[in-house]
């Protein structure tokens, strides 16, 4: 190799500028091993490949987390070695670090020629419903004449247990599902889907070592446990879920999957980005109050490419910020009664809308339940996702000096299994 | 030794004769590390000590499972090996069986004297909510004057997704939990709940090799995919569930934890209790009808030992065969949008309860919402757990021959943490 050749350069406003270091799942045609790596530029550095690099005072004997193929025992120590992994990265990636020797070129891998796996093993999948523009539309359409919040909401992030198992990585196709639908409001039929819908979220991952059964997170340490951020898209049946979610919650509709974005965007790279808490319209209980910002200014973006177009056009932008309940009282909450958390569990933000018609995260309220078609830019319209339609979903952080990318987190819809015979009997 | 002496014995009435065997995670002293064992009368068989001698076809390239510290992996090969670990059991445990030789006595470990672990890695924890009886109870108490069953009950299984890390073994503590009431249904308050209830379930363990997301379980190969039943206690804070649980189901009411039993007795034990199948009300729809009986005769019960007792009074008897939805149903529902399951997935009946009123299965029932506070055998009263009772569940199957015993499911209440400043506020 010629030595004046680069192993590594980072682009200018490139999504994964040393600022940003996201961690991710990877492998390669030449090694088909799942291994992690770190995104840089238009490249992966393999940590596995310069895990006997992280020599500080936190990893020096903890090199064996860079071997794995999941983030899980590394996010399970703690923020002082996730703190020393990343000072370690930026000083290697320098332009004039150690891994522009030439013994390190077979360190980086193109990530356009690597397959992205499943970041982490996800131990309990949680999804909130801290989004006040998104539980107020969804009140107005379906309890009209009422409150359109419920009476719990401005107190508690309400939140619910989500399939672990069906949580899948960008790029999965997922299937339309069959199942029961009601759709005179008396009697259930057995049917594929026929409203089918994304819900752009955003989720964090938690880390630190595992608590025990019975002790609560305190809001003011909820941030030990948290260890980075994905995008995630909560693939849900509309209609399946309106006949089956009283009174336990949503349950098949959401089980076809729940798509994630590869690469965990850390809470360091995230740091720059706080902004203002949401204004609570109700004193939180005490045990939910923190004064500091741990809201996030990250713009998200979604996007549907037709079955069979070559284009995708946008159709919904809107910002983490929107949220109302910010991820410590997420966490103060699912854990104030005593619920145990470890490494690798995902907690997902619900939709996040915001307060115009443009910035809803659901085809849901994008077409007001259907009745307001959704134009393309091709001019297609839709009232929910047909087979054949990619979602896209996009995120990131940009403060004019550089961006925080998020990557993408896509998934296609695909046709319903055929029916057997006497299915729909 | 001397050579008369018998390994093991298994005396007439036990609870694991056999016909049972069923397999646990224990440890002991003289060696602390979690390994697979059956019980066998009043003794627990060393899988681990004794794995080279599993020599059929389907399990001679797979006795690695016998080393782990976990059931998956047994689970997850199939039913045909299953069997046949089945019948090496029973053979090298008979009376003139290969384990009464001198060699084998390490291999039998007392039960008294071993401490039992969660038997398997729980994936995904869903409780379902199939007790016709409970549902009825709880509509009459909560929605007076409206129909008790809501619309979709008698047409699917309802359920909803647990906590998995919050599941633990019979014996660990649980601690009344803090959260959000609202006594007045106007504003809450933070408090440790004043109303912690047990949840008498059953539920059955996941085996077989995972299934890929997007294909559904057929309902006729239902039982391909069930290895085992456990007792199940779902403990709940109903005035915290109360709250929170509208629209998406409990969550913080459930998440202080699941207790089970530690032995998973296979659906092969189980096979002379099948019973007749509930009588359905409404006619499912097809994906959701079988012929075949797949219901069981497993008689259950539950004291409580109050705080300080010697002795404990039994609250509650019952049955699973009460149930109105059958584990293939369940199953077939579970999977029927495409979701993917795992071995190590517990899925568990919803409390069962009977149809007269010393047959249900939960406090919330037994004092019909505190209105008919239960009394104990010593004459002390209770609507709800006291802190340093213990609940404990049994279940077994008798057909005058034989018994298969389930062990028991037992916790005590611990007080809840001390508040810390403020935190009532």
């Amino acid at each position: 190799m010629c030595s004046t050749m680069k192993n590594f350069v980072i682009p200018e406003n490139t999504s994964f500028p040393i600022e940003n270091l996201p961690y991710g799942v990877f492998s390669s045609i030449e090694d088909t091993s799942p291994r992690i790596g770190v995104a840089v530029g238009e490249k992966i550095l393999d940590l596995r490949f310069i895990k006997h690099l992280f020599n500080g005072p936190f990893l020096k004997e903890n090199q064996h987390v860079f071997e794995e193929s999941t983030l899980n025992s590394f996010m399970g120590l703690d923020r002082k070695a996730w703190a020393e992994a990343r000072l370690t990265l930026q000083k290697l990636l320098a332009e004039d670090g150690q891994l522009q020797d030439s013994p390190y070129s077979r360190a980086f891998v193109d990530q356009a020629k690597a397959k992205m796996h499943l970041p982490f093993s996800i131990g309990d999948y949680t999804d909130f419903y801290s989004s006040i523009h998104h539980a107020r539309n969804v009140g107005m359409m379906f309890r009209k004449g009422d409150s359109p919040l419920l009476k719990n909401w401005l107190h508690l992030p309400v939140g619910y247990h989500g399939r672990a198992s069906s949580v899948v990585v960008s790029g999965t196709p997922i299937k339309r599902p069959w199942g029961q639908i009601c759709p005179d409001n008396s009697k259930p039929i057995f049917s594929a889907s026929r409203f089918v819908d994304f819900e752009l979220e955003v989720g964090f991952v938690i880390g630190s070592p595992p608590t025990d059964l019975g002790q609560p997170v305190p809001i003011e340490r909820a941030d030990e446990h948290i260890f980075g951020m994905v995008l995630v898209n909560d693939w849900s049946a509309r209609d399946i879920q309106k006949w089956e979610y009283v009174p336990l919650g949503p349950f098949g509709s959401k089980n076809m999957g729940t798509s994630i974005s590869p690469w965990v965007v850390t809470m360091e790279a995230l740091e720059p980005f706080k902004t203002q808490n949401a204004i609570k319209e109700e004193q939180p209980l005490k045990y939910l109050q923190h004064t500091d910002d741990y809201n996030f200014d990250i713009k998200l973006e979604v996007y549907l490419k037709p079955n069979g177009a070559t284009e995708s056009y946008r159709i919904s932008e809107t910002n983490y910020k929107y949220l109302y309940w910010t991820p410590k009282q997420q966490l103060a909450h699912h854990t104030i009664t005593g619920c145990n958390i470890k490494p690798g569990d995902l907690m997902a933000s619900g939709t996040i809308s915001g307060p115009t018609a443009n910035s809803f995260g659901s085809m849901l309220e994008l077409s007001w339940n259907g009745e307001k078609p959704l134009i393309l830019g091709n001019q297609e319209t839709r009232k929910s996702i047909m087979d054949g339609d990619e979602i896209i979903l996009t995120g990131f952080c940009d403060n004019g000096k550089y961006r925080i990318g998020f990557g993408q987190c896509s998934g296609v819809l695909l046709p319903a299994n055929q029916p057997t015979e006497g299915d729909c009997t």
